[in-house]
């Protein structure tokens, strides 16, 4: 399987500071936990020097295996501001390996676990010759996976780092993602798929960010249009469901928002060194639980716990905290 | 204009402690401060000995005049929790008076200021021949009513007592309902009303608690049922919106909606002796906002912020801390 999208870049889209990289496609069969054996297209990027120390690389569902601008893509990926030269994660000294979630092509459609990510994952690893990865950085869903993968593969990786996430769903966050999945239902009921997707995608937004970051942004007194009243973040959080309506699907974004709730690990189990971080004001993965699963770990490496008001995105935003986690979790001296 | 649900109440409906009650309607035409003249009707209850001192009482947008059950009528009222013998609001001390909002009867299809609804309570107080309130009473949206009206009319009211409300909607609160009301129009769309008036009401459900409270009481870890991930909260959030569409109109609900979001009280205007409360983890009015809009009231009477598991919702929870408030506000000494 070829990526169309990893076509060979024109020469303006290559300066040379950008590292190499590989991409690939490959089909396998997985076992699913939920849904018995079923036959998957992965789709890898591996950004880096090919000698060095291998760190698997996942964000939250609607996060991608385009990272990072590199030689072959120089678009810029989904964790730019926090992948660089001179950062821990340094392509000119990692190799930064990243897929596409198992369901996010929205052809799969059955209760896809955060365990079977973690397998596929071993899989691509398989594919690529990698016997062992030096870590393992996951944040929001990808955290999540990486909790699974330190669990079902711990001799395939030296660290984690897990960026709010948690071992288990919070009961809350299940409940609103239940809202925004039954949402999308109301919209396919007939004829407005999209706009379903768009209204639960808005919502899944709000609770990406913070009250405060809204009172900053959306000062403006809501005023009436054409009869109805209309507030001011809604124009922003429209261009959010309509990015996200043009590049995903109903059945992606249902599957992936129910794996978030299945994820279940049971902490004892994942006995590689992990480095934990959480946000004050993230009601997804607020801090308690983050910080309970911190002393339920056989081999913690630290929970740090920040402000942001950027909450759950924090991780996509909060360059310098990140960085210092990441420092930590993947060059210790 | 008589009420229905007035009836004579039946001998096992009337415990002798029940306080004497008057159920009026009444028609009036109103100048709404977006959609010109409109004949209104009013219907209100007054509860408690005729020359008792006169407090208004006023909850949030689901609630209505029957604050508390009285000789008249003995089922339970909507705070009938805070209200009774011996607490701040004894319908034996004082004489309770509130109305159903108006859009609550789902004909009024305009935007409704709490402006509108301040004014209509002064047309409710002329018809029953009260020159003067000793105290006016309001919770979320009551309590942004509570506001308009001493800022409106602040010769017919001594003190007002404000819970969880603010001098203008939270910009993220606002985007949130944003969202809620555009649910109800999909729903609407897709020939699924009361399916999306109940997924909205659903949704304000999870802003009128708090992940405190769902953690403590819907710890299940999700399921797989019939191909699809059902959280442990989905049964008692139908059961709130199956509740909320048997007795409101997705007209109602928007309209009573936006009128939240349309509400803007300059503080400066608000001169009447006001008391305030707020709940830590009320996103829907937070504490800084509460604590930012007592300092610039010109008679503030203090501003208490509780913590309470129950967040916005905690003024019909937290029995104590309210009735405190509340005696201090009506019967200071």
């Amino acid at each position: 399987m070829s990526l169309a999208d990893c076509l060979p870049p024109t020469d303006q889209d290559l300066p040379a500071a950008l590292a190499p990289a590989e991409c690939r496609g490959m089909a396998t069969r997985l076992r699913f936990r939920h849904a018995g054996e079923r036959k998957v297209g992965l789709r890898i990027e591996v950004v880096g020097p090919s000698k060095a120390p291998a760190v698997w690389v996942a964000g939250g569902i609607s996060a991608h295996r385009h990272v990072v601008a590199h030689a072959r893509n120089a678009a810029a990926g989904w964790w730019q501001d926090v992948v660089g030269p001179g950062r821990a994660l340094d392509p000119a000294r990692l190799r930064l390996l990243s897929f596409d979630w198992l369901g996010a092509d929205g052809e799969l459609d059955i209760p896809i676990d955060t365990a079977d990510q973690a397998d596929a994952i071993a899989c691509a690893l398989d594919a690529l010759g990698i016997e062992r990865l030096h870590g393992f950085v996951g944040a929001s869903y990808g955290g999540m996976v990486a909790l699974q993968f330190a669990a079902r593969h711990p001799q395939r990786v030296g660290r984690i780092a897990v960026l709010s996430a948690a071992d288990r769903p919070h009961p809350y966050a299940s409940a609103f993602r239940s809202l925004q999945r039954q949402i999308v239902a109301l919209g396919q009921l007939q004829c407005a798929e999209t706009l379903g997707l768009s209204l639960a995608r808005q919502l899944a937004m709000l609770s990406y960010r913070t009250p405060r970051e809204f009172a900053a942004r959306f000062d403006a007194a809501p005023r009436i249009e054409g009869g109805r009243v209309r507030c001011a973040a809604e124009s922003y959080l429209e261009a959010c469901g309509d990015r996200y309506v043009a590049r995903w699907t109903a059945t992606a974004f249902v599957r992936l928002s129910e794996s978030i709730d299945l994820h279940a690990v049971d902490p004892a189990t994942v006995r590689v060194p992990t480095a934990l971080l959480a946000v004050r004001g993230d009601w997804l993965a607020p801090p308690e639980q983050v910080e309970a699963l911190a002393a339920r770990l056989p081999a913690p490496v630290g929970c740090q716990v920040i402000d942001s008001m950027f909450g759950h995105d924090a991780f996509l935003k909060e360059r310098e905290p990140v960085d210092r986690l990441l420092r930590q979790t993947l060059h210790p001296l």
